[in-house]
């Protein structure tokens, strides 16, 4: 029900920004749209950014500039957003279910280019006749799972067997495959995720394999995270990398290792919370205006910058506390910090807007017009 | 940046819901509410509800028309939304910092009864400027901290010393005392909670003793919480308790235990995320389409209802994954399930509107006014 006017106005300071508030640093959000681009350049594949981290237009019009073929949505409601703010290739990286869904699926294909992901053979009859209903004609890949044992049909025969249904359906066309898989991304150790994506791209090549076999190829192969994304890209057998969380990092993200043992270093964090210290009574501690409304702590508490020994220590649901070593000066009354927080797409999904900053100034106001899409 | 429209109609099935979506019991709301009421009939306290729990107006003027005071708000945000509802006595039981906020607040002072809590002396001189500016005079009470360790001033000399200077600053007045102690809702023996409360309601007497004697008196004395207001309620010290996740319930408060060891039964379950199962392909499990983005995690994952054996075992960005035993059927493609949220209030805020059902069938789409009330 939020209307929600920003917290700020084009050439505030960012001291001048009412909080809770998201923020982000546009120079680091440019850094990691050139990075991600400069890595996939001549490995054959391309970037489908994920939108389900960014829920914002503006961000997915800067990816495909930089070279992204389009977009993964998770949600018809998303991919609603997505369209009005003149998105034109849309893969629904999930399946979709329910009439009233499926119904606004096939009226979306009139509008652009709309695929969509299926592991189940009553869905595909489903699918069907909504484009029946619509007159369109809708492309479907079928959903592998490759390791993450969440959705997808087995590799090899089970996939061939939903790819052939889709083929012989009057009203879709067969568009691939989906392996994404979701478990290996926050794997810590390097080797852990090579180890992870070597078997799913080997699933994958198979299947690949025996459709083409089979008379059916695959116009999509698609997967890879911000975890593993070189994985997929070195595979030869992905030709799309739905990567998100990239354009943001977050303090999750942060604790995987690179192949030195260090922690990954590929993107910078370009997302923060703003927030303000609105209580300081309690000794060594103080207490910031931002708790788990403005945050999601399912990945663990945010993670501060700029100030040295202060801890994020605990969040409730209008309240984030930090923990002040007696040898800081910590932030008194009214200072405002930032936060990088423990997971960044539902956190961004909690609020309405993005407020861009570069060198201390606001610069944009970006709607995040695919909040709280749910269905 | 949601314009969300309702997933339902009213007189639709609750099976023709589309889904995620938050579903009330509306026999289960009324009789929470009817419940409270009677559990405080004569014991000389109020309620003032609290409404970060449901930040809807449509379930504030219930709870007002079964005898509340009035509401409190966290935010200036949701106190505006709450006005516009028709809600006319609020108190914001929170610090409000920051010039922005203190302006609106005062603005609000000129269509409603506000009263907001303080525990800091700038505090009070902004709110004195911002009511000057104003020309509004605004009620402040001392919060004081009985052991959550969060935000308030110590009882006794240091809540004199604010609650002094709120009496003497020409735009304000003194409101009384805000002492909930947070940490002991969730307390899970009986005899804790009764302890933990014991403690803050003598240092609260003190407190409105000491006051007392220096001319001071509490109009309110303000607490309690949905773990503990039956103690708030005996102590003879507090006339307002601030209880708000009653209206709804969630499996964390299910966790605590009565005086007989039991799980507590004061209130009912009313509070519902309606789901559908998206994908059942992997054995022995059943993935729905809700998952952080519809419920919030930071108290535990959602439980189940009306499936026995089945257990919500994950949650990612936009799945939740059911464990299914062979010995059971579960739900299968395409079925609506219900779960409760581990925790009411930030689950209540990734939603639009609530659904009223009764007897399987929508009676009510009530717009959540606050959601992303963050400010």
């Amino acid at each position: 029900m939020m209307n929600n006017k920003p917290l700020a106005e084009i050439g505030d300071l960012v001291s001048e920004i009412d909080t809770p508030a998201l923020v982000v640093d546009l120079d680091a959000l440019e850094d990691n749209v050139a990075k991600i681009a400069s890595e996939l350049g001549d490995t054959g594949t391309k970037l489908r950014a994920h939108s389900k981290s960014h829920k914002c237009p503006a961000i997915a019009r800067l990816q495909i500039a930089a070279g992204a073929v389009g977009i993964c949505c998770q949600k018809i409601s998303e991919a609603e957003a997505m369209v009005e703010g003149g998105i034109e290739d849309i893969l629904v990286s999930n399946q979709i279910v329910g009439r009233q869904k499926l119904d606004r699926l096939a009226s979306l294909c009139r509008r652009a280019d709309i695929k969509v992901c299926v592991d189940n053979a009553g869905n595909i009859d489903d699918i069907d006749a909504a484009a029946a209903h619509a007159g369109v004609t809708i492309p479907v890949l079928v959903e592998i799972d490759v390791g993450a044992r969440r959705c997808g049909v087995l590799p090899g025969q089970e996939a061939l067997v939903l790819a052939t249904k889709i083929a012989a359906a009057e009203h879709l066309t067969f568009g691939g495959l989906q392996a994404y898989q979701g478990k290996a991304q926050h794997l810590r150790g390097f080797e852990e995720r090579r180890q992870a994506i070597d078997s799913a791209a080997e699933l994958t090549r198979q299947t690949v394999e025996l459709l083409k076999s089979n008379g059916l190829s695959c116009q999509i192969v698609g997967g890879g995270g911000t975890g593993t994304y070189v994985f997929e890209a070195g595979s030869g057998v992905f030709n799309e990398i739905q990567a998100g969380s990239y354009i943001f990092m977050d303090a999750d993200y942060g604790l995987n290792k690179d192949d030195k043992d260090q922690p990954i270093s590929d993107f910078k964090n370009s997302l923060f919370v703003l927030a303000t210290v609105m209580s300081c009574s309690v000794p060594a501690q103080a207490v910031l205006d931002a708790g788990l409304k403005a945050f999601s702590v399912d990945s663990g508490l945010p993670s501060l910058v700029d100030i040295p020994g202060v801890e994020f220590v605990g969040a409730s649901d209008e309240h984030g506390v930090l923990s002040i070593p007696s040898t800081s000066n910590g932030p008194g009354y009214g200072e405002k910090i930032r936060l990088i927080p423990g997971h960044c797409d539902p956190s961004v999904n909690l609020h309405s807007w993005i407020i861009g900053i570069r060198n201390d100034v606001v610069e944009c106001l970006w709607p995040i017009s695919a909040q709280g899409a749910l269905t």
